[in-house]
């Protein structure tokens, strides 16, 4: 378990497409965002109040969090000194990075010595079970795509919290490095070991009380060329009663495969509820979630419209207007 | 790659269900199998020379090959002088355990001292990239099934022999454990990291000539609540141009999932198809491959006839008769 009070650390970023990660948790999770920290030379700033290690601790801060990726992926020298600082003022380290923390021997010894934990999120440190495929008590919805990076994991979060304020029992249930932060658990889905997808799915959401939701982050989609199958392990193991499906209406093609079209609205939902149906019968579509931020108001009305009309289903944009026609529909049966 | 010349280890095996490993080695690939053998107590005799190490090496053997699974899965230690003797003969040894020999301190010593390769099959070394989704030249079958279990990988096997034996260029692409020991390379796609394995699967059947086919050994099954997503990054990777179904006619759930039938045989072959098109438009299934081995003969042939009326496709069953049908069909495009 993640300690879930951060000191968003932002290296020297320059832009903000670099501080995505810092960038989620404010947006999501700012009651967890003690304060954020940066190396000389960062131009980026998330609007929360500057504390180096120590004053972070002092405020409350228990996790350093690594809120940017680094060009090239793997973790300059120069991190390190600022890593252990943090370290040595009580705090330990989250990361999302490919490369691993503990294989820098400075950090290893140091989180050793001090006592303090290395969250790995990328990486899968414990053992899953082959999925039972047994009923689980409790309600789940799972949101599913037409592709990857077009919010499924905005659209989870945007329920749960809806149903939160309607005095609803709910969770979001993490599958992705940024929704496991923003949670501070979760199992990062596409790095299990295939045999396992589905058996940590079911893990991720347990036996609940009846009317307790767990809204559960999806990842990739069926129509996905390299990734349908994680995203197929994790429906069955989720063996959700509802599916959201998440989808923008301004992309042709499946990102960077352009020779995969996006499909129909009605064909995905037609796949995703007869795969689903495997693991839970009663699995049925209650609603659209469209990004619509590439369109302008008047074009993204219609675009809504039009798919309600098609599909005769709520179509909803989470930020614009947010998600309660969904959420009505959940409660209604 | 693995040294294809084997000396098969059936330690203390008691029956022949404990050899499996090494039973369907000397069926599928004798000319690999250079000679066996156990330690005292061992019941089983395979039907090929025993030999001690030295003198298995002698006679041309360069792998020991664990032929047994033993009870509880771990190493049992009184198995370590027999691997320490055969690494010393000049031994390879090739594992499908889930335990590592890697582990075993003696063991990764006398490897690494004699310059000795530990072949852990059921471990994936290699990194796998993510799939592209682009086509390849030569072509493909994939085997797919109702279940696990049932004879995906006879069904593989028993095709490409038939297409060599009629001067056919094919090959048979391993996916688990005893097909990668039969075949000598192969991926044990269901340890893949979740992720990569439909990049895995692009990676086992690269480009080949126009006219060569690559015969793919399946995994799962898209109805299996635990491994549907293993199925699918199989599938997608694979860019079959043909499948065959493999069914068992007398299995009525999925194995040891009592509550999830076998799928209707119109249903699994729609399914297979309809997800089989994303990365390949011009999939189709050429047949049905039956595992009639529990039916007496007559009862056998009144179901395949069955099913070749139901489905208007071959219906085999490559013990009770081969694949010929099947390659039929095959060479008729």
């Amino acid at each position: 378990m993640i300690k879930r009070s951060y000191l968003l650390f932002l290296a020297d970023a320059q832009n903000t497409a670099d501080a995505k990660t810092a960038l989620g948790l404010r947006d999501w999770a700012p009651e967890a965002c003690v304060a954020q920290w940066s190396l000389p030379g960062c131009t980026v700033d998330v609007g929360i109040p500057y504390l180096a290690p120590a004053e972070a601790f002092a405020a409350g801060a228990r996790s350093l969090l690594i809120g940017v990726a680094p060009v090239g992926g793997a973790i300059p020298p120069f991190w390190v000194p600022a890593l252990l600082e943090a370290l040595e003022a009580g705090l330990d380290i989250v990361s999302g990075l490919h490369d691993r923390l503990a294989d820098i021997p400075a950090v290893a010894e140091a989180t050793a010595r001090l006592g303090r934990q290395l969250h790995e999120i990328r990486h899968v440190s414990r053992r899953f079970g082959v999925a039972s495929g047994r009923p689980r008590t409790g309600k789940r919805l799972l949101t599913v795509g037409t592709d990857c990076a077009l919010g499924k994991k905005y659209t989870a979060l945007a329920i749960a919290r809806e149903l939160e304020s309607r005095g609803r029992e709910a969770d979001f249930r993490a599958t992705g490095q940024t929704g496991i932060m923003i949670a501070g658990s979760g199992v990062p889905i596409d790095a299990v070991v295939a045999d396992f997808v589905a058996g940590a799915a079911e893990w991720l959401s347990p036996n609940a009380p009846a009317e307790h939701w767990d809204v559960i982050e999806g990842q990739g989609s069926l129509f996905h060329p390299a990734y349908a199958g994680v995203t197929l392990g994790l429906l069955h193991g989720s063996q959700p009663d509802a599916i959201v499906l998440c989808h923008d209406p301004t992309r042709l093609h499946i990102n960077a495969y352009p020779d995969y079209p996006i499909p129909a609205l009605e064909d995905a939902i037609d796949l995703y509820l007869r795969t689903g149906r495997l693991t839970n019968a009663a699995i049925r579509c209650v609603g659209v979630s469209m990004n619509t931020s590439r369109l302008p108001a008047t074009e993204a009305r219609a675009a809504m419209a039009l798919a309600e009309r098609r599909l005769n289903l709520p179509v909803v944009d989470p930020i614009r207007g947010g998600v309660g026609a969904i959420v009505d529909l959940l409660e209604m049966k």
